[in-house]
């Protein structure tokens, strides 16, 4: 673990959580997750708890609707539901740039789901398709057959084996890495169209369903709609930034290239 | 060498081991190494004895037909042959993901044989043909003459001078690493067919051919084609949903290239 | 922080500096900042401070007019200006090669502001167009309102969001990273013309325009003209030179793939 | 300085050498170094010393002539001139993967260099022509003017400034590197045909002139032709296995991409 390449710094008094449920939703195909996470940061009013930056995110920064500039960050919410169980939600700009990172960022996670003797995390995301899915469905997979069965219903229309290939990035890393630490955790993915410019905004209200109705949040999904206009507009925003990013650099990689041809040293 | 990026989580309690032979089996070219290991595994009930998971390997969990998540993984198993030298066999999901843990993982691989006072190491793998070789030759390399001398035999009908490049990856530098702990290594490399999608399996029986002969293992050479019939499917689908991590690598980074293509600040 | 990567050579006796202002201007988008900077420190007759080098840099020598090599540096210069703040100015050959150590060298840097007591930084590059740009606007932005006020004034055009995208490298990282340690940051940014040997002088030339404004520099911008013209030599020698590097290893590589097709092992 | 990922290993006892001059000759453009340092060892029937092989290499072995593998090497040999400077060799297969290795073995070097109070280091290498030179010129750069001084000469036509580009490589960063402990360096680089299977043997013999003539090595150039063909031979073999290694790595990433085009997750 390349400690000083990751600073997570912690906003206000730690709080006790109620046996807290740890829900992950990052940018990914049709950033599904992203949506449905930062919806329920907004919409359950959760508060700020952690930001993390790191080396391992894009050397770049952000210019918001203020004109000043954000580093690329990822975030810790939490929100206390009395008489139930909490809710820790995991949002933000990026994922790490390479393997390493996202195996070393995902422990880190898991590490603060220890921190609130947490035993339950869920990841989301989205199922690329060649078309965009009419009514997507919802598939689940995890690292036990218990916490399978707890979440089973019929917005969970299916199991994930054999539908599509491995899950990539912390999506997926964290719940085989939450096996060795006995934290059980499951993975809900939306179906999506498969363009990186598309937002997956009804997978991500397929999923919010599935939440809505397992965790009890009592969410409002009629204002979904609405306020996802918001997100949609930041989220768009940032990621056209970034693509910007990964295009000026194949684009100064290919002129060079294209530069000069003959006379070389070695 | 970066330890924090390996684990190996130990099974049951460390046998011991009389003169063990190391059989390296991961995957490869025609995946001819990884089917004759996995074979030998099943075949000889070999038992687990260690499981490795690395930062150093895809950022991505498969979904197996329990739909449940498992890390990407390479195992040690055992088989305690009496009256004979013991086994220890190599098998896995991935090889590690660049040069630098390429070379990490071999040295730790010879840190176990040498735990097991293990002086012979055997790699398998494939040599990738232009065409589908109706009868695959079987060569070998070593890093001594004496142990070529001793695996001499009508099945090994050529040496790989000439033949072939250099052998890439765990299964060369076994051997290269191997002679400076002066750990005796060969490599048995059966023709096949040089596609990605094709599974040398004609190979891998060429391979045991020559391991049950030298080893005087007992294997029921007729079984081979039924019990691979399942080894096949999961290394195929675990070969599929491999290459889709590629190719979503790929394709992402394809369309950031191709989405803007102006403007940009520096 | 892999700080054997980094070597940092003072030249001379520690200044004390009357609250400092940082500038930037590494290689980028049309050189602006670069153009802008090499000016400053020639005009102003700087004196170098520091000399830096690093194993993150491009692992090649240049030969200068002399017919002597030189490692790729980048350097800080300070200038003392009677009665009114002093000055730190950061310029080079090249940018560090990756996002982590992108990141290390922006922390170094500031580190070198800290050690002066500096609250304030200024990064300077371009924003690349389609077209030459006839009278280049200069845009801004920051990581406060405060800083963004105190350098507003009609040379100063527009505020940066929405026209472009995040800004990348060292000039970007230097602004979101000086937020955490309290320090002031803006960055001037003026168009220039996208193509990678066009060399943005009318650019450059806004911008110090508006350096000259606000720290009362007292340049002769008359002469901007006339000094260019060794700056320009030097820097497209340069440019030029570290474009065949990256050309030369493309076209290796290249010759590479082309160069074998058959029989593989692994 | 990531040092447990080298490994150097000393051949017999450590030599008494009298002020001894440092020769480099890697695989590089037209292997025009290697060729000459190549010819040096044998001619001068000059005695190992050190082997290095580092986890920067590539991680692959070759397979040699009596069928036994081998790690990628890279070797310094010395050889005892009586009553004339002593001289060290350096050669080998490969250069470091990477930037980072690249700078870090030049460092590696040059502590070797100052163990034996060496305060001369020459890097040999070659200048990719468009066409197959006649007459191949030989060019200096340096890192002093002093020692361009002792070494020019008619057979050292021109200097190198504004022929070329950098000079990449270990071959530059020596010069570059050696500057800062007080050792000077001489490059010299002869013309050569810039196809990447082309020998540079004519620019090496070019070289080796210069060395002959220089540091009084009388050295049978006659021999030249003769003994070149077994070097040659060593060489084709060992480019030709280490671009199949690159080849097969684009290879496979161009299969993977290709392989799979649609309904992936994230």
């Amino acid at each position: 673990m390349r400690d000083n390449h990751w600073k997570i710094i912690q906003f206000g008094k730690l709080p006790k959580l109620n046996n807290p449920v740890f829900i992950e939703g990052l940018p990914g195909i049709g950033n599904v997750g992203k949506v449905a996470v930062d919806f329920l940061i907004d919409e359950l009013k959760a508060k700020k708890l952690y930001e993390i930056t790191s080396y391992t995110f894009p050397h770049s920064v952000f210019v918001n609707e203020d004109n000043l500039v954000e580093l690329p960050i990822v975030e810790v919410f939490y929100k206390e539901l009395k008489g139930k169980r909490d809710i820790l939600l995991l949002g933000g700009d990026v994922q790490p740039i390479d393997e390493i990172s996202s195996y070393e960022f995902s422990e880190k996670i898991l590490d603060i789901v220890e921190k609130f003797s947490g035993n339950e995390v869920i990841t989301l995301g989205g199922i690329g398709l060649a078309d965009i899915p009419k009514k997507p469905k919802v598939y689940c997979t995890a690292n036990t057959k218990k916490i399978i069965e707890r979440y089973k219903s019929d917005l969970v229309s299916n199991n994930l084996y054999g539908v599509v290939g491995p899950i990539v990035g912390v999506s997926g890393l964290l719940l085989g890495l939450a096996t060795r630490r006995n934290i059980e955790a499951i993975s809900f993915l939306a179906e999506t169209y498969g363009h990186p410019m598309y937002l997956g905004i009804k997978g991500a209200k397929e999923i919010l369903k599935v939440l809505n109705k397992n965790l009890d949040l009592k969410l409002d999904i009629s204002k979904l709609d609405r306020e996802i206009k918001d997100i949609e507009k930041e989220i768009i925003k940032k990621t056209e930034q970034l693509s910007e990013v990964t295009s000026q650099i194949a684009l100064k990689k290919l002129q060079k290239k294209l530069g000069k041809d003959v006379d070389y040293i070695g």
